[in-house]
């Protein structure tokens, strides 16, 4: 085991998971925070200060949702609809009306959705919902293996580089599978159940829950487990023991593997099964 | 004009305020990133440390979202509808069908509602979702006149006490009439338009985009004008100078006055006129 900064652990890095990510967050504001606070000793300027940008304690953001869309590709059951409903001509102003099923677009599967009795959206704590990232980048055997999975190795290699996953951290699938968002038979893998796609292995999911105590595992496809799975072993897995798992995530490559903080803003669903969210990750 | 910290700018709060609001967002656990950045020198512990606290940089968090439920009152229209979509006796899992317009709930006012060719959802920027947070109470007169508005006087009071409003910031009304909204008739004021409840005057939201260079307006009411407005003067103007606003926000008596920021977590809905959110206060 090596530690991260020696050679060992920069080429296993690159060769197992090709070279570095440029991470392309978004660079927030800086600015006149020192000058405000000079200005008003004793002021709270966290978010507050006179330079306009976001926040004194993150330097990059990124969002991590997708554009929630009619026809965005689910799992299962009709895909969202939306329809103009009030216009300008008639009423002056512009709404839409949008119906969906809760698993569409970059969404929640809070632990209800497989577990009777188990926790709704709203039941989710605020606490919950900003958490330590950390990103598993599967893309090279993704991309030769559409089924391929996270194993218990991947994991175990992701920390020999980059050290320990922290407790209550949300650990993200990076398979690339994003990039085939706006085609849903790529995305999907296949016309009809089972599809093809990356996802975790019913193993590595209990091996975060019972030796990191994760909060969540997220990933960028349909499902949380590979799309040819007729298990869903880590479904069962990460909702069975009480926390949430996110799909449909967007922009995985453009953030650091560990070092960011998620924010999950998944509206809090009445009787919600988990639902459509926005996520940013912040650094 | 006197700087916060003095006694006059204390006692003028407390008349004109009630006494300092006590904050009760979550308290955010703190811990082990020393040890953890000593463990692995070089390597980013921003939020991935070891300690399970979700953030090393904010030490509190406060949703400011209203549960997103059937029947949540709306300002026109039909109300948000659910059904059981599928379940566990005939699926092996449950899931739920919505369907609502863009205005229900905590929700976003983009551009683009009021202003043919204004910015939709999809179009506001990562970084304008993550501002400093500014709020304005006027519980007090909001308890004795239902359509009190946030007046320029009311801006610059605010200003006296606690400094100047910083730039790109959302000022935020705090009317308390978010504890009424599981009481339609009640968070309306009127069983149908005009309604009665707070809002902003379009001098005031006027004044602070010229003035103070606001990124955006929030109420805990259903819509940025008082309810009795029939010209709908803040929405013209804080939609019009492509800034968007926020309704329903919910625990605005749970943040500090400035000093917070909010994080609007808007699902990104395609062609939306704003839409459903998740928001959270950092601090």
């Amino acid at each position: 085991m090596c530690l991260p900064g020696t050679a060992e652990a920069v080429r296993e890095r690159i060769e197992e998971e090709g070279a570095p990510t440029v991470t392309r967050g978004t660079l927030l504001a800086g600015g006149a925070a020192a000058a405000a606070a000079a200005m008003f000793p004793g002021a709270a300027f966290g978010g507050g200060r006179g330079s306009g940008g976001p926040s004194r304690r993150f330097k990059r953001m990124q969002d991590l949702t997708h554009l929630f869309r009619a026809g965005f590709p689910v799992f299962g059951g009709p895909e969202p609809t939306r329809e103009t409903f009030f216009d300008f001509p008639t009423d002056g102003f512009y709404s839409q009306r949008w119906t969906f099923t809760e698993h569409s677009g970059t969404h929640m599967d809070a632990p209800g959705h497989f577990v009777p009795g188990g926790r709704l959206t709203p039941a989710i704590e605020a606490d919950e919902l900003m958490r330590p990232l950390v990103v598993v980048d599967i893309r090279r055997k993704a991309a030769s293996d559409p089924n391929a999975m996270v194993t218990v190795d991947d994991l175990r290699r992701f920390e020999r580089g980059r050290g320990r996953i922290p407790r209550k951290a949300i650990v993200a699938m990076n398979s690339g599978w994003d990039a085939k968002v706006n085609d849903s038979l790529a995305f999907k893998g296949a016309p009809a159940f089972p599809y093809n796609f990356p996802g975790f292995s019913g193993e590595a999911t209990e091996w975060l829950i019972e030796n990191r105590d994760v909060a969540g595992i997220a990933v960028d496809t349909l499902s949380l487990d590979p799309g040819n799975s007729t298990t869903f072993d880590a479904h069962f897995a990460i909702l069975g023991a009480d926390r949430y798992g996110l799909e449909n995530v967007a922009n995985l490559g453009e953030v650091p593997a560990r070092g960011a903080t998620v924010v999950v803003g998944v509206v809090p669903w009445e009787q919600g099964s988990g639902g459509p969210l926005r996520a940013f990750a912040l650094w």
